[in-house]
């Protein structure tokens, strides 16, 4: 549908009013992206985007799995299968998603589409079985032009910084060749070490090695291991990385001594283990990690709670991260007590702690953000990276975490062209929720408008150390 | 208190017009009732109903429950006792009901009598001690005519499908002697088997002699118990049934082959049971019952998580289903695998769940309706069957598992004379969340009103196979 | 920022019209105060009360932990530490807190706060750095006159009934005092048994020897202690005590014989204890307590859930109590079982339920409370005593467990000071619930204003029996 000027904002007309006047200040603001999944290499290269469903439809999980759902698999809507049965042909695939547009009614999914459709291409956004052609052939034009090549896109979105998420067993080559060009907009990488640090990865013993061959080191011992690791970090915030992320099933953390974590290692690449050992270690990783931080001063971020690969059709024809991942309850208290009893409180380190358990938000991590000096909350994460779930995030947690102690928003996309729809949503979520402050007379304008200053740019900026300044300086906000 | 036409509407004017106009689209469609607990007894025999006490209080453990909660027994309103102590007469019940009819404020019992009071017996609806008689007298007065038997209700009512449900022990005569009327009304059984496969339950292995006799076959073996199963629900299907109903403690499954199974099952009815015999032997048997629905069409639904009888007093005082089960935590990821790997995206199949622990609505629920081509999202069940809880099933599924993963409203009552009030409520609470979408311009008028439509009919319909087609067909929606 | 006579309110008109009118009903209510923090010394003693920061910020745990939480100690904002190290003067630390005043925008922090300068104190309530000096010279004079000594403040703030939580170890001499002397005011004791029955407590074995003491006898066996335990709650109950108070890691409960009681008892006050021991002795002192006030009459409190101290640098420089408290996941449904098997529908008895994890609202409390004649919910604790939290309790619980089942608002502070606006936000909040449903049609305005009456005052005072009548008056509210 058209996008109406006022959307994602509360009916009520003083509140309304109120998030309108918020929003004006801050839909302008540059956007600050330090945690998502656009590959480097697509800047680097610049190549011309895809066809609209390779680039919108196929390898997007929130579109397949709904599609999954009703019993359209994804190669219906493009999407490669591993075992190399063919999927249909994109103008057929666009076709099939389309007839299917009903199904995302009241997702975030459409807001977001219908908003890049509009917003980016210039498309009309009212999709369905009678203008799919009609849309896919518009997108087409417009993707054949060098107005839609990746860097065009990135310049035009008003993109401060953007991070990429990296295995430390990437060379980071396309961000070098960025670099090297001179490339005006600022790319940075993301240390993501699950590759290396999770002994239940399929081929991790092997990805050892390969981390001794990136680091230029032999690895034979924990200490090659853990120096590895130092010396790829190294590598990253030689970068630009200003953080690292870590994708757990869990939140344990462990606090070994040295000879026991070693000892445990040594199980473990010795194909040894026994119950419990690989989330004892992914446990000690992250004690270890935040440890480095301290040290090196990467944000670590932390997503725990995903149970990945739960719809085995969909990870045996399509492999990871193919939309058949499904949230569990997590528990932080008793999980990060090892890690917080030694780092929970140096001021060095910043600890951005991620949930797929709303459960979680009001009873354990805004009383962790709320009083843990290292401790953060990271936005609402996937399923609810949405209009009910960014509500909910602020009335669950702002009470006991304070807005200052959130790291603004993510947009955690894999698609460039999704990028400025995620913020704006954000954007508009966050002021209608100060909007009833203001309307409740809790809040006094101006203070709103300070706070949805920050919280659009300054605390994303600042939480993530990408205002080159490091945490301590206090503020009142943007606009006070 | 009189009916407001704009009851349970938004407040905001602009959300509230739009909530009326979906409002009045779906109000007059007729009511699809797939799960629900009136005796088909009572319309086979089509006597007169009884007094006001019996029929609107003393089986109602919504009510029983809560007048418990301050101390007045069921017995003083009306309620047998088992141990033959005596309960008080109908107008004396009456009278103490209505003289703690405040006790009601803000509940869903409140809304839904109310509304029974004046929308199906035309009679004045503010009780409390001053018209208590009045009102009594009113309501025997009606009773006691032909308009207020249990067939006219049920043609006044405007039902397409009343689903009741039945032990696998029951012949089914009265759905027989419905059919041999030529009864117009269409009444079905519903498969529900917990007394055959639940070890736990008081006379399960007398059960299984009994499962035999009426099957036609003695149990012997696994097999043959099995194979009873199968036999019944032939003879439910033919009867009319598209549904099987299955309410366990915990929602396990677990899928052990042949030999294990059949030696579990062997031990239990030996009562040489072990501990954990019984929780995994019901797991066991979701499975089971999946894979005969895999076969026979039949529409499999899943109700875990209530703490049955915990409250000592009523259950020995009044017997199962006196008002004092109690929700308990319940997980749903880990324990469907079992279940969902083997079958979870069978075109053939469809489970449908329901919880009484909310928190899985977003962790858990949603995200697996969301993705599994046979998952569907159950209404909100029991204790969330109200305003409240209605909202927030919405607003915590929607985004994730789609409204086209739900299977709309059921009834889920006991009481004949509720049943249009109960889908009311539904229908008002489901126009009020897609008010509030169109009204945050998410999701255009339109396409609202053809959900609304959806999720009042045509969901309910399709999702219980009750429109004889199968579940293949998509659909744009109703009205679109 | 000045206070706006529809603070917390909601914008919409209709709804806001309707929540003025019922709280111009409830605000001039006099203040029952059943469970609090007050030492009966400060009104005993009727001393000038401290410097600003003294009074309002060093002993707010709300406050600190915030602060802390962004690197600024405890002892920065004029919290004296353990180990010696001084903190800042009282001006440097008002200042030190003003300068982040904007940490606490959307917290109840800010909303307490703001209303007690303004209404209590009469000074502006715009903090900030530009204001620091002038707000800290104006509270300081006031605090110098006798207007704002502590009875004079007790005495404008139209409290009926405040109890204090005090140790059985306690000789309730501050209370003996007020009582000798006359003092009008009703100051009555609460029983917090925790440091006699809590193993875990260092010193346990210490404090069971200065029980025998202040009881007054010779503590050798189990018989002894619980007999001790009597004593000092019949001392209690004479000095005007309503209720106890028991704050435990869980909710478990345990019903063991005498024999394994006694046993248990010996070996953890012999030091013998085995794994579990301490856990498994403060559940069977749950089910010894509730025995007691099924006999004396004393309302029985249960605070669960609470991990205490997690923040390490707060606990040892700090101690107990400085805000590095963090809730867990909390079941009640299995816990409590043991004891409401004995003593759930007992109608003397009275267990009032607290949490700290709202997903056991609508799963686990609600519907206990709204079967067992002896179960009432206990107001929004701590973190949830808050704008968001409030009307959370109230839509996750009226419901199932209905308005009829709670016991109305506690304000649960250790500050003088605040006690009117906590009342006033509690009122506020409740009034805003309640005109939501006669907004939607779903309570008529008149019974509307008795229950928010009942919530206000009449539900606390008859939940605490602080109306000396007992519990089994039922009421059609305070205005019908």
């Amino acid at each position: 549908m058209p996008l109406h000027p006022d959307r994602l904002f509360p009916a009520d007309p003083t509140t309304r009013a109120v998030a309108r006047e918020l929003y004006e200040k801050v839909r302008g603001l540059p956007l600050i992206c330090p945690h998502g999944h656009v590959a480097a290499s697509l800047l680097a290269e610049n190549a011309q985007l895809p066809d609209p469903v390779a680039l919108l439809v196929a390898p997007d999980h929130y579109l397949t799995r709904m599609l999954n759902s009703q019993g359209i698999e994804p190669s219906a809507v493009g999407a490669q299968r591993r075992d190399g049965v063919p999927s249909v042909q994109p103008r057929e695939a666009w076709r099939n998603f389309c007839a299917h547009w009903y199904l995302f009614r009241g997702t975030p999914s459409r807001l977001w589409l219908e908003q890049a459709l509009e917003g980016v291409f210039g498309v009309r956004s009212d999709l369905g079985p009678d203008t799919a052609d009609e849309v896919y052939d518009a997108l087409s034009e417009k993707l054949s032009t060098p107005q839609f090549r990746p860097r065009a896109l990135f310049d035009s979105f008003n993109i401060e910084a953007l991070a990429t998420t990296d295995s430390p067993l990437d060379a980071l080559e396309s961000h070098a060749r960025l670099a090297e060009e001179g490339y005006r907009g600022r790319i940075v990488p993301t240390f993501r070490p699950d590759d290396v640090v999770d002994p239940d990865r399929p081929g991790w013993v092997e990805n050892i090695e390969r981390l001794g061959e990136v680091a230029g080191l032999r690895i034979a011992t924990y200490d090659d291991y853990l120096t590895a690791l130092k010396t790829r970090r190294a590598a990253f915030r030689a970068a630009g990385a200003t953080a690292t992320d870590h994708g757990h099933p869990t939140a344990a953390t462990a606090d070994l001594d040295h000879a026991e974590a070693a000892r445990l290692f040594d199980r473990l690449r010795g194909r040894r283990a026994e119950p419990g050992d690989a989330e004892l270690f992914r446990a000690q990783l992250l004690t270890e990690s935040a440890a480095m931080s301290v040290d090196d001063g990467l944000v670590m971020q932390l997503h725990p709670g995903s149970v990945r690969d739960h719809v085995r059709p969909l990870s045996e024809r399509y492999g990871r991260d193919a939309g058949g991942d499904i949230p569990t309850a997590t528990e932080y208290v008793h999980a990060l007590r090892p890690l917080l009893d030694r780092f929970g409180s140096e001021p060095r380190f910043r600890l951005v702690l991620f949930t797929l358990d709303e459960s979680a938000y009001s009873r354990e991590l805004a009383p962790l953000a709320g009083v843990y000096p290292a401790v953060f909350l990271g936005p609402p994460w996937w399923f609810f990276d949405s209009a009910e779930g960014i509500r909910r995030f602020r009335e669950l947690t702002s009470e006991t975490a304070g807005l200052y102690n959130t790291v603004g928003f993510n947009d955690d996309t894999r698609a460039l062209a999704s990028i400025p729809v995620r913020h704006d949503v954000s954007r508009r979520l966050d002021c209608a929720f100060l909007a009833r402050l203001v309307a409740e007379h809790r809040l006094p304008l101006d203070e709103a408008a300070a706070t949805a200053a920050d919280l659009a740019y300054h605390l994303p900026r600042r939480g993530y150390r990408l205002d080159d300044e490091g945490r301590e300086r206090a503020t009142r906000g943007a606009v006070a």
